[in-house]
């Protein structure tokens, strides 16, 4: 199962008890950090989010409100006497801001910590479970989405036709991962005749901060789910180009040519204290639009 | 008027709701800022201190719990277009840490940002109505305390005794500064005999994050109110020995052997869910003693 907890949904500046950005992405019990805006240790207690269950954080570019809260937490981890290596994906300058912090306060830390540079398009984790990639967008910064692709799960078992076919439990491991049974006759049991082909693997993309880009869609295409940005209303196209940040429709638009299933917005500038227009905007052009709540978790389906 | 507001009162790791060390001392209408750990500029909105009325910011140590929410404040100030002058007075790393960050995200501050390094005791400010001077304590790195003397106020009319010497109102405020009246016909009528001497100003000193350490009672000998820090309950004067902290009855004993007015104590370490057994044990030692909470605002008497 994958899915993402929502633990700061507003832009650079805290307002309205809305906090910068961060969220953890869970598949299958393992917890990825993506953005670690300032507080986001605190949110995490807050929402009950095990910090101990992080092994790997992905920091979309080196705007403040996406990364000032990571030496907070690289900090208390060390306090907690946390054991497991830790991976950060981040632009380049981010280790040398965090180096310098430690060596200033005289801290060693405890655990293994790895920086792997963020330098393009590719793929950053890629296990029997899932594949995280990193995919450039249009900032004002250096900046990356995260693509999240849950691999397809087991074959499932037919289990009539298991029965049928007399074939040992002993084997049914192996069924699941696509293998043909062979009878002690030496008669060839496809695969396919006894099992299902699993649910597919779902997808979910992080699209960080951007303008309007087309030249994301390649790489959220069809996702179950993704998270784009509407710092502005649409009145204020202007003003998001100028900032390179994208308004509710222009996410709206993107969803829709992206053929995604469904759409969480987020990032809201701290200008509006409500954000009901912000959904109903979106929803005008995509209509599966959401606004990410703070404190919810949000299952991909 | 002098008053502190706790904005954090725990140590490292934030827990239990507590924040790490930030505190807003006022005097006069005006607001300096001591130390700013994550998560200070998101407590100031709870507890409706104004962002745009600070002026100087004080960084005791470079221990991340003490600063690492000041990056986020000036980012926001930038963001919020501030325009005053912004004094930080801090060791001496801060400027680069602070500069990096901000050259990374490509940001250009709109308002004039000074740094001042901390390179030993002596006075940071000193104005017509207060002065404010650091001074040494002993951590595992270098680290300051901070004494805030609020200036004399005006001394006061002896009204009846104003009266009878028929001076004018328009002499009042000149009364108040210390000066004599002389009568058309020469007469010298002494201040003192029409006006009292001025309130004493308060003392407030804040003793950052310390061992034991009485070289630090010369610097807040007698003052009105200090705030103490008291990671540790008193049976582990070890653990606090070997990690530069204080414990309730040597931050006591110190308030008592410096003869000061009441004490604030603070800087609780994350493993105490419940603070009850910290004002009791403190004051055994030096019965004035409170807890400092995360919003209460104490005003120096």
């Amino acid at each position: 199962m994958l899915s993402v907890t929502i633990l700061g949904n507003n832009s650079a500046v805290p307002a309205f008890n809305r906090h910068p950005t961060s969220q953890v992405v869970t598949q299958d019990g393992t917890n990825f950090l993506v953005d670690c805006g300032e507080g986001t240790q605190i949110q995490m207690m807050r929402y009950k989010i095990r910090r101990g269950k992080i092994t790997h954080i992905f920091i979309s570019h080196l705007h403040g409100d996406h990364y000032f809260g990571l030496i907070g937490l690289l900090n208390s981890f060390n306090l907690l006497s946390h054991k497991q290596e830790l991976h950060v994906f981040a632009p380049a300058p981010l280790q040398e801001i965090i180096e310098l912090q430690l060596k200033v306060a005289d801290s060693q830390l405890c655990y293994p910590l790895h920086f792997h540079t963020l330098t393009g398009p590719g793929v950053l984790v890629d296990n029997a479970k899932i594949r995280i990639s990193a995919f450039p967008v249009t900032h004002r910064i250096e900046t990356y989405g995260f693509l999240f692709e849950e691999k397809e799960g087991k074959r499932k078992l037919l289990i009539e036709q298991v029965r049928k076919h007399r074939i040992p439990i002993s084997f049914y491991s192996s069924l699941q991962a696509g293998l043909d049974y062979i009878t002690s006759r030496g008669e060839v049991i496809r695969n396919e005749r006894v099992t299902a082909p699993p649910e597919p693997g779902k997808r979910y993309a992080f699209c960080a901060d951007t303008r309007y880009d087309e030249g994301i869609i390649p790489y959220i295409y069809g996702c179950d789910l993704i998270y784009h940005e509407t710092t502005y209303l649409d009145n204020m196209r202007d003003k998001a180009d100028l900032r390179f940040h994208s308004t509710t429709k222009q996410a709206g638009e993107l969803a829709r040519k992206a053929r995604v299933k469904k759409m969480l917005i987020g990032h809201f500038s701290s200008k509006y204290a409500v954000l009901d227009q912000f959904e109903e905007e979106a929803r005008e052009v995509f209509p599966n639009t959401e606004v990410a709540q703070e404190g919810n978790t949000y299952e991909v389906h």
